[in-house]
């Protein structure tokens, strides 16, 4: 019998995008629900340990968007071959939070000059450090971030990638010929494709 | 045949000390190499994404330490006894690292007078949020923080716990009772026991 998922979330890609690509790839019917700014503080109570994204699977809810993408990845076949295989996708996975953790720090910051510096530092080091690093591993491993096949990691990090570059104002991935093609892939998998075309336009 | 395994990392339990739980708990012998501050700086180019803590498996450099812990809870049948049960260890896991990272503000902050104000939120507020929630998933789950027995999240959570405490300055883990029953169960693991009982004594 089809399982029933609640996607609840910000009217945003952010965290919640991997989880709808990873719905989408796996042909789940999924309610998409996302709230306005103003409804969160009435909302977080109700979210475990106060966070979203929230995916209920049959009416349990479940959190931490990476463990709900793992979960979700064994369900729709998207694991790598081995334990050692998997450990190669956990460890990209974790990296690229590191990465966006240092995009974090923008929104921390208030005041505005600080801000500028911050932004500055994330196009001209932060980004290459990372980006070219995942671009030779991903021309290493045939075109996939592990073993050169379709796994989680791939569709992950495109996810992920989607936000970060709406909120860097910068399509990043275009300046690195790997990562470019594995994004090609996996945007034009049939049932994300159909998924991007249909999702809300956010700025984020 | 064993394995061989070394991990680098500073002169602290910090985020080495549940790979070192884990891989007392398997069995393993391991290269325990720590440095000093000050030999870092030459010692970060050399590493995946010039961040440690670092397991060479094998001779084999990998990175991330929850996605290191993870592989070797799969090598030491640590694991939950389904992808539910292991989307529930991976979801406390995570969980770990927000209420880590809140604690993370105090060393990034250089502000004296702010960082005291850190540190006072994170012992009324931060703590008691989430040592709460942990406690009463304890309870729930007989002991454990999934399905009533031993699994890597136990250990993982534990050993995080070791360094919090210590750099908190508070037994912080003492005032829940399923909490410190589940603590006492892990230091009293014969392999872990021993572990603590010999290994290097540092601030946190």
């Amino acid at each position: 019998m089809a399982h029933t998922y609640k996607l609840s979330y910000f009217d945003l890609m952010g965290l919640g995008e991997a989880i709808r690509f990873l719905l989408s790839y796996g042909g789940a019917k999924f309610e998409d629900f996302r709230f306005a700014r103003d409804q969160w503080p009435a909302l977080k109570n109700s979210m475990p340990y106060g966070k979203v994204p929230v995916l209920e699977i049959d009416g349990k809810a479940t959190h931490q968007s990476i463990a709900i993408c793992r979960y979700l990845a064994k369900q729709f076949k998207l694991m790598g071959g081995s334990d050692w295989e998997d450990l190669q996708c956990d460890m990209i996975v974790d990296t690229v939070t590191d990465f966006r953790m240092q995009a974090a720090r923008f929104f921390q910051e208030t005041d505005e000059k600080k801000k500028e510096e911050i932004m500055k530092s994330l196009i001209a080091e932060t980004v290459p450090y990372y980006m070219s690093r995942f671009d030779a591993q991903v021309k290493k491993n045939g075109g996939h971030f592990v073993n050169g096949k379709l796994t989680w990691a791939d569709i992950y990090v495109v996810a992920v990638f989607q936000f970060l570059q709406k909120f860097l104002k910068v399509d990043f991935v275009n300046d690195y010929t790997n990562m470019k093609a594995l994004q090609d892939k996996v945007l034009n998998l049939p049932a994300i494709k159909s998924w991007v075309e249909k999702r809300p336009k956010t700025d984020m």
